[in-house]
C-alpha cells in the first residue's frame, strides 16, 4: 500500500538505538509513528518519509535518463543499453535482489560498530557454498549457532566418559582396600599397613565425589545449557529472514515489470510526437495527449513499486541487524558459560588432588611410629611359652 | 665318650658373649678350648669343666637319697617313692626331658636380656598347638619368621593389584584424551578445551609413571627382600635344633637306665651286708666286697650318664640362644625394611598428587584469557560475506 508522505520539517523528537546504521537517525513524529532518516542522502534541499522504518529517496521525480540509469545491471532492457553508450555511471548494483552501492560510491558507507568485528558488518551479502549452492550471509550466522550448540553437547559427552572412567577407578580402589592381604600383620607395621589399605578407600571415596560434582556441576549445566527451544528460535529467525528476502525478490520482479511498461509507454509517446512534426491534424494532438497521460500514469506505477521494493529492503535490512546482534549476544553468553564451566572442572581436579593428599597424612603417621622393638613385646607377650631357662640335672 | 677333666685353677682368659646366660662365663683355655662356667654352682669348693661349652656339676659323687632325689618327676621308680615318703623338696623338675628349676628355687634366674623382650628369653618351653600337639618354642618362633614371609609376599601381590588399577586408569585417560569430541570448537575457548583434552594425556602419563615407579621401588624390593634362601636357612634352624632335642632325648633315656641299675646294685649290697650280720663266713665277705665295687661301678655309670645328658643340654641351650637371636634380628630387618618401603610408596602417591596439579596450569592459563570477543573476531574474519550495506533503490 502506499506510503503518507509528510515533511521533514515536521517537529519529531530522535530515538537513539544501537542497532542504527552510521548515517541513519530515526525519529517519532507527534502522531508516535517511527521515521528513519538516511542525512547522507538529501533530496532537493528535502526529504520525504514513509512510516514503519521505510525511507523515500526522491533524487529526481521526472522520467529522465538519470533515473533510468538506475536499472539493475542484470536488466537488458533497451534503456539499459542506451544509458551504457551515454556512459552515465553507475552508483548502485543489485545482486540476487538486494541493491548495494558500487564500491566506489560506498567509500562514505562507515561500518555499524567498526570497533567490534560484529555479526551486524560483515554478512549482507550472500555466497556460494562448496556445492556451489547460495548460502545467504544470515545462514553462515546460524550455521556457528547450530555448531555452538553441537560443540556444547559434545563437551557434556566427554565430560560424561572422564566420570565413568573416575567410577570405574573408584570402584577399583575400593575393591582392593577390602582385599584380605597382609591382614595378619601385627603391632605397628600391622596398624601402619591396615591404615595404608584404608587409605585406598579414602582415595576412592574423593573420586566418586569428583566424578558425583563432575555431574550436577559439569555435565549437567552443559546438557541443560541450551534446551531445545534454542533450535527452534533459531528456526524461527531462519523463516522470517528468508521470507523478508522472498517478499524482496517478488518486489524486485515488480519493478522490472514497471520499468519496461513505461519504456514502451515513453517509446508510443516519442512516435506519436515526430508525427505531430510531419503533419499537424486535430487527431493527432488527441493522440499526444493521451499517451503523455498515459506515460505520466506508467511513471507513478513504477515509482510505486519501487516504494514497494525499497519498504521490504528496508525491512529485511532492519531484521538483518537486530537478529544478527541477538545471536552475536547468545554467542557471547555460550562462550563466557562455558568458559565458566571448564573453570569449575579444573577446580574439581584440584580439589581432588588436595583431598588425595590429605588420605596419606594418617599412613605417614602410622608409618613414622613403626618400632620393631614394640611390635616384639607385643608379639612375645602373646606367644611365649615360658622364660625359665634350663639347668643341668644332677646326679 | 668321656670328657677330659681339668681343674678350675688353670689360667684362663674370659670371653665376653651376648648370648651368655645371667650367672654364666665363658674362658679360653691355653690350648684354645672353650670353657663355660655356671658360677651360681660350686661343687665341694671347686668346679669341674668339659670341654665345647659343657659344665659338669657334682654338688655330691657319693650315691645317696640325695641324688636319689633327682629323678624326673614322670618316673615312677620305687626310689622316688621313698623319697617322697621323706619329704625331700625338688629343686628341679624335667619336662620333656628338659630340666628347668623349680619355680620356687629359679627366683635368683634373672632374664639373659630383661630390658627387651627378647627371643631368648621366653620360649623355653614346649607348648600344646590346638590340636593338642606338643609345640617347641623354638617352633613358635619360626612359625612367625615364615609368617612375615609370607606378609611380605601378599604385600607385593597388594602393590601389584594397586599398579594394575593404575595402569587401567591411565589407559582410559588417555584414550579419552585422543577423542575428537568438540575438537572444532575455535578461536581462545577451543585452545582452552584442546588444552583441557591434553591435560588428561598428562594425568595419564602421570599415573603410568607411578605405576611403573610402585613396580620397580616397592613391588620388587617386597618380591626379592628374601629369596628362596631364606625359606631353607629356616628349615635349617629347624632340623638342627631337632636333632639337639633327639639327641638330648636319647641321653635322658641313657640317664633312667643307669639310675635304674645303680638303684638294683644297691639292694644287693644292703641283702649281702644283711646276710653277715646274721653269721660271718669268708664267702660273704667275698660276695659283699664283689657287690660294693659293682654298684660302685654303676654309680660311675649314672654319672657318666648324667655328664653326656647335660652336655647335650647345654650345646641345645647354647644353639637355642644364638639361633633365636638370629631370628630377632632377621624380624627387625624385616619390619624396617617393609616400613622403608611403605615410606616409599606414600612418597610416590605425594608425587603423584603434585605432579597432577601441575598438568592443570595450562589449562587453567588458557581459560583465563578465553575472550568472546577475539573468537568472534577470529571467526568474522574467516566467513565474513561482505561489509556493504543495502541502500535504497532509485526510480
Amino acid at each position: 500500500m502506499q506510503q503518507p508522505v509528510v515533511s521533514c520539517s515536521m517537529p519529531s523528537e530522535e530515538i537513539k538505538s544501537l542497532s542504527l546504521p552510521v548515517g541513519w537517525k530515526c525519529y517519532r513524529s507527534p502522531e508516535g509513528q517511527k521515521y528513519y532518516v538516511n542525512i547522507s542522502t538529501k533530496v532537493n534541499g528535502h526529504q520525504l518519509l514513509g512510516a514503519s522504518g521505510h525511507v523515500l529517496e526522491r533524487p529526481d521525480v521526472s522520467l529522465g535518463k538519470n533515473s533510468l540509469s538506475n536499472q539493475s545491471p542484470g536488466s537488458t532492457s533497451p534503456a539499459r543499453r542506451q544509458n551504457k553508450e551515454k556512459e552515465i555511471k553507475e552508483t548502485k548494483i543489485t545482486i540476487n535482489c538486494v541493491t548495494f552501492p558500487v564500491p566506489a560510491s560506498a567509500l562514505e558507507q562507515q561500518l555499524l560498530k567498526p570497533s567490534e568485528w560484529s555479526y551486524c558488518d560483515y554478512f549482507w551479502a550472500d555466497k556460494k557454498d562448496p556445492q556451489g549452492a547460495t548460502v545467504s550471509g544470515f545462514e553462515v550466522l546460524l550455521q556457528k549457532q547450530l555448531k555452538g550448540k553441537q560443540m556444547q553437547k559434545e563437551m557434556a559427552e566427554f565430560i560424561r566418559e572422564r566420570i565413568k572412567i573416575e567410577e570405574e577407578y573408584a570402584k577399583n580402589l575400593s575393591k582392593l582396600s577390602m582385599f584380605p592381604m597382609a591382614a595378619q600383620e601385627e603391632g605397628t607395621l600391622g596398624e601402619a599397613w591396615a591404615q595404608l589399605k584404608k587409605s585406598l578407600a579414602d582415595e576412592a571415596e574423593v573420586h566418586l565425589k569428583f566424578s558425583s560434582k563432575l555431574q550436577s556441576e559439569v555435565e549437567k549445566p552443559l546438557l541443560t545449557f541450551r534446551g531445545d527451544n534454542f533450535k527452534k528460535d533459531m528456526k524461527k529467525y531462519d523463516h522470517h529472514i528468508a521470507d523478508l528476502r522472498k517478499q524482496q525478490v517478488s518486489r524486485y520482479a515488480a519493478v522490472e515489470k514497471a520499468r519496461k511498461a513505461l519504456a514502451d509507454r515513453q517509446k508510443d509517446l516519442e512516435v506519436k510526437t515526430q508525427q505531430l512534426e510531419i503533419k499537424l491534424s486535430n487527431k493527432t494532438e488527441e493522440d499526444i495527449k493521451k499517451a503523455r497521460r498515459k506515460s505520466t500514469q506508467a511513471g507513478d506505477d513504477l515509482m510505486r513499486c519501487v516504494d514497494l521494493y525499497n519498504q521490504a529492503q528496508s525491512k529485511w535490512f532492519e531484521e538483518m541487524v537486530t537478529t544478527s546482534l541477538e545471536l552475536e549476544r547468545l554467542e557471547v553468553e555460550r562462550v563466557e558459560t562455558i568458559q565458566q564451566l571448564l573453570r569449575q572442572y579444573t577446580t574439581l581436579r584440584h580439589e581432588t588432588d588436595m583431598f588425595n593428599q590429605s588420605t596419606l597424612e594418617p599412613v605417614d603417621q602410622l608409618l613414622q611410629s613403626v618400632d620393631p622393638a614394640k611390635d616384639r613385646e607385643l608379639w612375645v607377650k602373646e606367644h611365649k611359652t615360658g622364660d625359665l631357662r634350663p639347668v643341668d640335672m644332677d646326679i
